[in-house]
């Protein structure tokens, strides 16, 4: 159809050419061009899951009207990726390695030490260009696909950099887990820096909410919403164990409504983030839990976009995971004579994930029959019972019992590496198979943004211009770059987008960044 | 793109009303059509296979470029099809139970006989239509899918009578195995019936060809090709061991070059069988030579599609099979960081498939290491070794130690029920998520068919004329519906578009057909 529309719309620009001699510039930009962009990653997700929970939910997808091809994941070293580079690819259009956010290696002389330097992504380039931006995650906002939007750092555990490279990022909208990383938290022991971005966050005028209800009443230009010390409850278990926390939809719906304020337009990355971590676990039910509260945000951003018309919305897997099956090895002879309900009933006595389950069971295990009967393990045996019993992983034992009356068959706990299906809709959707570092090139090309980056390499920079510079380094983390000439001092702190002149503080382009040999750093706002 | 260009080209057709004042008419039938259908199926494909296979090839499918979205696959009843309700759902837009091959059941009240009726499929409408029609397989051509698209009989396991069906079933073009069920052949025990094909075949005025040199030196209107007595070798071996088989894509260019001589147009159906032979065993180095022997057969396809212009390509595999990952328990935790050579290397290691490196063990198993060899197994402990020494199944043991060494994981040996990529090319071409009952659809609507049954149920259409019936069940088999009237009596044969008046032969519009209680007649030809 492509190819004769392609004639089509061809023979019509030459008419119209001809008709009222308009400019050959706009016939050549006539691709579409779209105000809006919200690009949707469910985490680890394969095809069979989208099957499997299609056939739970019992009618269509939103996600199944929006099919257009397939996407390629591998990342720059490996065929199986882990989610850093997936979501660097998506958020840079480059290919990195492993654990990288953001960052793309320089492959050292034999001797060197290996380093790695920042790309430029689409909400930076977005933000930049003066529309609003915002991201929406169900994981801590840290990890690692919102953070490819939205950070730079070497490794993915870095949080509490990506934590305060997010706060300095300018984002209109951050809505998801990861409170813990905001002030110092004993728990996980974050921010030894000692500094309390939330009161950061206030003072540059968010709106901070940490409960749904305050999230729904909101209504502030910009919003700042932490609805979790660590990652938001998957869906099915939110509702019972965590109704406190916003759903997915919920999330994205506000990013929505908050980020459309600006005429100039917006760009919204929302995550389903925890499709992934229900596979790392073998567990079906978390998996459809997360893969329907996705594309529940999915129908809020077609709504939004179909009403619109102005806005492309791109959903993705970044990867698979688990090689989740609807069939296993029971159902080697069987398979053509199953019928959906032998892989969705059994799935459907679970009224919790096998997470929110085990997360009821006492110590002593005294409640463990009842919580195998939440995770829908009523029936089994007395040697399956003392094998849950009698476990140090009860989930991955239960997970595996479901499983197994369900019929679905997994290969790995880890990633695996096909292509995944590719979700658009909008003007300038991307179709066909593509690579993952495709997707932002169109996002460039309907937006009109350029990914150019905004750093320079500090030591460099000054140095050339006859500074001393030094890295200054303090017990407790955060770095920052000295440089000195005559009597003149310039500080530049890391995760920042500031530097101080002379004690002034000035604001820069882009927020500083250390990767352990190098200190890159903004650019002063003109 | 797509909703823009609708745009674009309605008001571009409003422009030439407008201009030329032509007929509103042809402003309304601006769906693209197609001359040409080619209707490609690799059998048994999931979306992993076709990642690691191109990473085996080094560059990029003929089908990357292809790709237009999703196919769900289930079955009337079953959540996971079998080759057969796939094949009828392609061929005729209806979902039927396993094993069914062009037939349709109708679920009876209580007590009374279970029956299916038969449904017209898009070659049988081609070729009434006065467009030319082929079908090409690896498989026997009388194995589900081909048979889907050429045949009527309640299971797939009736080769015989498929066989029969589809010699007079008017096709141009037939190549692929299946010999055996041609003339009587006593190692499958075929042809009870005693009746000798090959010669119905030459009578009919095909080019009888049965082997590569013979098929690639044809220049008939009409070639039927049977180059094996089962299966054709899996294109890995046939190169070493059957070099007088023709590859798929030998069998698809030769089909291409003889259909096209027909003014009115052709359909084409081309089924890569054993990709889903490989997966039953879960071979990997059968599974990626049989798509990288489709994906030829494809590239043939497009090559010419893309001179024609007048041709729709449509690709696509019936269903998942072995649920095949890049990644196993293997890479739990070190998935990441697996250059594409962990998996590649040890498979390329392979010269033949697990069959063709098993088919030359001596019985004594004296040739065992370089059997082993053959398959990419020469770094075997001892342990490993003694395994597959002592094994009833040294196909299952040898593919499960490459598969462990290329870090290939599987959920089953049977069928699995994710949705599958949809690759399409040419006008009227079918994108985004479908049903399998939407592509023949989409053939229809391309090539203006209608899919009109020409099936009378016999017994009932010469009661109601007064006619006494009887069905003539013969100790060979081969039943026939005898009809008798004053002194008239006509006899319909089974499987054959003929019957006999009086004695007299008369051409019918399809091939009788005998379900086990009624028997479906066709039409005189007038």
């Amino acid at each position: 159809m492509t190819n004769i529309f392609r004639h089509l719309s061809a023979f019509f620009v030459l008419l119209l050419l001809l008709a009222n001699g308009s400019s050959p510039t706009a016939a050549y930009d006539s691709r579409p061009k779209a105000k809006n962009v919200i690009f949707m990653i469910m985490d680890g997700t394969n095809s069979d899951v989208l099957a499997l929970s299609r056939w739970y939910k019992g009618s269509a997808l939103a996600l199944d009207g929006m099919m257009t091809g397939g996407v390629r994941t591998y990342s720059l070293r490996s065929a199986i990726t882990d989610s850093a580079a997936a979501g660097t690819a998506l958020a840079t259009g480059r290919k990195t390695l492993v654990d990288h956010i953001g960052m793309i290696p320089i492959f050292p002389e034999e001797g060197k030490p290996y380093t790695a330097y920042p790309v430029p992504n689409i909400l930076e380039a977005a933000e930049r260009k003066g529309l609003s931006t915002g991201i929406v995650s169900t994981s801590p906002v840290q990890h690692a696909t919102p953070a490819a939007f939205s950070a730079h750092v070497n490794h993915r555990n870095q949080f509490d950099d990506i934590a305060e490279q997010q706060v300095y990022q300018g984002m209109e909208v951050v809505l998801g887990g990861g409170k813990a990383w905001l002030k110092r938290d004993d728990k996980v022991k974050s921010r030894p820096d000692g500094e309390n971005l939330i009161s950061v966050i206030q003072k540059k005028g968010y709106e901070y909410v940490t409960t749904r209800k305050e999230l729904l009443q909101s209504s502030g230009e910009k919003i700042w919403g932490s609805f979790a010390r660590e990652d938001i409850a998957y869906e099915l278990d939110r509702k019972k164990l965590n109704p406190n926390q916003p759903s997915l939809a919920e999330m994205t719906e506000k990013a929505i409504q908050t980020l459309s304020k600006n005429d100039k337009g917006f760009f919204l990355l929302v995550e389903g983030s925890k499709v992934d971590w229900a596979a790392h676990k073998n567990d079906p039910v978390g998996m459809i839990s997360e893969v329907l509260s996705f594309d529940e945000a999915v129908q809020k951003a077609l709504q939004f976009a179909k009403k619109d018309r102005q806005t492309l919305v791109i959903a993705v897997a970044d990867h698979g995971n688990s090689g989740l099956t609807m069939g296993n090895r029971s159902t080697n002879h069987s398979y053509a004579s199953e019928p959906k309900e032998h892989f969705i009933e059994p799935l459907k006595k679970a009224h919790l994930t096998v997470t929110g389950a085990v997360s009821q069971l006492r110590k002593d295990r005294s409640n463990l029959k009842e919580v195998l009967k939440s995770y829908g393990l009523n029936s089994l045996s007395h040697k399956e019972y003392n094998l849950v019993k009698k476990s140090k992983h009860p989930e991955k034992e239960m997970a595996a019992l479901l499983s197994k009356r369900a019929k679905i068959g997994f290969t790995t706990t880890g990633h695996t590496g096909e292509d995944v299906f590719l979700f658009s809709y909008g003007p300038g959707k991307p179709t066909g198979l593509v690579e993952n570092t495709d997707l932002p090139k169109s996002v460039c090309q309907t937006l009109g943004l350029k990914l150019q980056s905004s750093y320079q390499d500090g030591i460099q920079f000054y140095k050339k211009r006859g500074f001393k510079t030094t890295i200054y380094r303090k017990k407790e983390g955060n770095p920052e770059l000295v440089v000195q000439k005559g009597g003149q001092t310039i500080r530049y702190p890391v995760n920042k987008n500031i530097r101080f002149v002379d004690g002034k503080e000035e604001t820069l382009s882009a927020v500083n960044l250390f990767n352990g040999t190098h200190f890159y750093i903004g650019l002063p706002n003109r």
